[in-house]
């Protein structure tokens, strides 16, 4: 009943975050979380988009000149150089607040079964996926920790990590393939990014800052194809309301977009 | 009272497999692998066990003096162009038999939680741990294949892929560290290789190859330091036992040294 309850344009969940980043924006499910973020009736005070090129991620540059909370920052995921810039930007725009929720959405898919997949391939996906999501965070810790010292509980209305994974991760579930796609350097960086996830749940639990997986479902975006069941409107509708939803609870954990756990 | 059961010489349960090769088998739970088989009453016709540097490898170089029918072949589990070498050394040795038992066992543990982890440590660590086992794997198919293709059932009498990975790849696990290590490239390369050997077991199961994950324990190695309360006789007399026993049920699956499954 998540999906059937009101349309797209929502956020108002999001009211008790300030400070919102979202990596990957440019196109997909990282635009449409920034869409539905501006559009909401109690948005964010600061929602940061960033991009690798933003001059090339035209309706990302759109929403920008028309919703002045919105802010577009560069930023190449594998480049620690680029990170660290972007961490400069970020601090300046959020200033004493911190960042209250950085949402690791940028990622790619390389497929590959035992006869195609290239230790390359391996390597490059495991790069985005799951290192970049923790180097981000590693570099983003001080604008966290900031957001955390001001508040109670846990939350985005506090601090939160939220790394956008697939069910494709869940080893468990591999046993019952649903796609039929073999994508073995994709899966097995998910999967990582599920251990990264618990691993930072457990480092940053003292600091009051959450980390959850979430799994945005199998949608129709370039990547998920035209075959796949979700739009995109109805999958982000859902992920935004799980992660304003989030509590210590769901700490390391790894969640459906309907906000039901996956194994 | 897998443990108590008998000594560390045994590999009895091996007699119906004829040739099994062992990566990083130059010290630690390779080593002692090799020990146990070459000394069990029935043991495998041909015993390949690989090391980077098989000059430096000093107390392997005297068991293959000892012991005809181990071989020592040299490899470098992260060079493709080593990998591609011990192939052809190792389609010769085993010939028309091809090879009934891969043991994925070369491994490393790097550091670091949120304040010391590096890019460079996750990506080094997941190259070696997990898409080492994964090339070596996909390269040595043919012979895996020929094995597979005189025989019936699934196992190690037919052709099995045992990939040595650590309950600390556990993703449900890691909220209840037991050691309080956080090393988070380790865990998070350990829980992509438990994916990568569900997918192999995916993949391979229509060509009769098994393949499981299987964690050794907490072993008094050079890896698993002087506070570990399992001895290396121990860990392997047992590990040695459980993929002997595998079958189709364990296919895709994650045990621990004493057989149990873990989640």
């Amino acid at each position: 009943q998540w999906l059937s309850a009101d349309g797209p344009a929502m956020g108002a969940e999001f009211q008790s975050c300030q400070t919102v980043l979202i990596t990957g924006a440019s196109r997909g499910l990282g635009l449409q979380m920034v869409k539905q973020l501006v559009t909401g009736n109690h948005r964010p005070l600061k929602i940061i988009a960033t991009a690798r090129e933003p001059a090339a991620a035209k309706e990302l540059k759109e929403l920008s000149e028309k919703y002045k909370g919105l802010h577009v920052v560069p930023l190449d995921v594998v480049s620690q150089g680029s990170i660290e810039k972007a961490l400069q930007e970020v601090g300046s725009l959020v200033g004493d607040e911190g960042l209250n929720c950085l949402i690791n959405n940028a990622g790619i898919m390389i497929s590959g079964d035992i006869e195609t997949v290239t230790a390359e391939g391996m390597m490059k996906n495991f790069e985005t996926n799951t290192v970049s999501p923790l180097m981000i965070t590693k570099a983003f810790l001080p604008l966290l920790r900031k957001a955390a010292a001001k508040s109670t509980g846990m939350g985005i209305h506090r601090a939160a990590i939220i790394n956008i994974s697939s069910m494709l991760g869940s080893i468990e579930l591999n046993c019952q393939p649903v796609t039929g796609l073999k994508c073995c350097p994709y899966r097995t960086s998910k999967a990582a990014l599920n251990m990264v996830t618990r691993c930072l749940a457990v480092d940053l639990e003292a600091d009051g800052i959450l980390c959850t997986a979430i799994h945005p479902g199998w949608v129709r975006t370039d990547m998920g194809g035209a075959e796949a069941p979700l739009s995109k409107e109805d999958s982000i509708s859902s992920v935004l309301k799980v992660i304003a939803s989030l509590s210590e609870k769901e700490n390391g954990g790894f969640l459906s977009y309907d906000g039901k756990p996956l194994p």
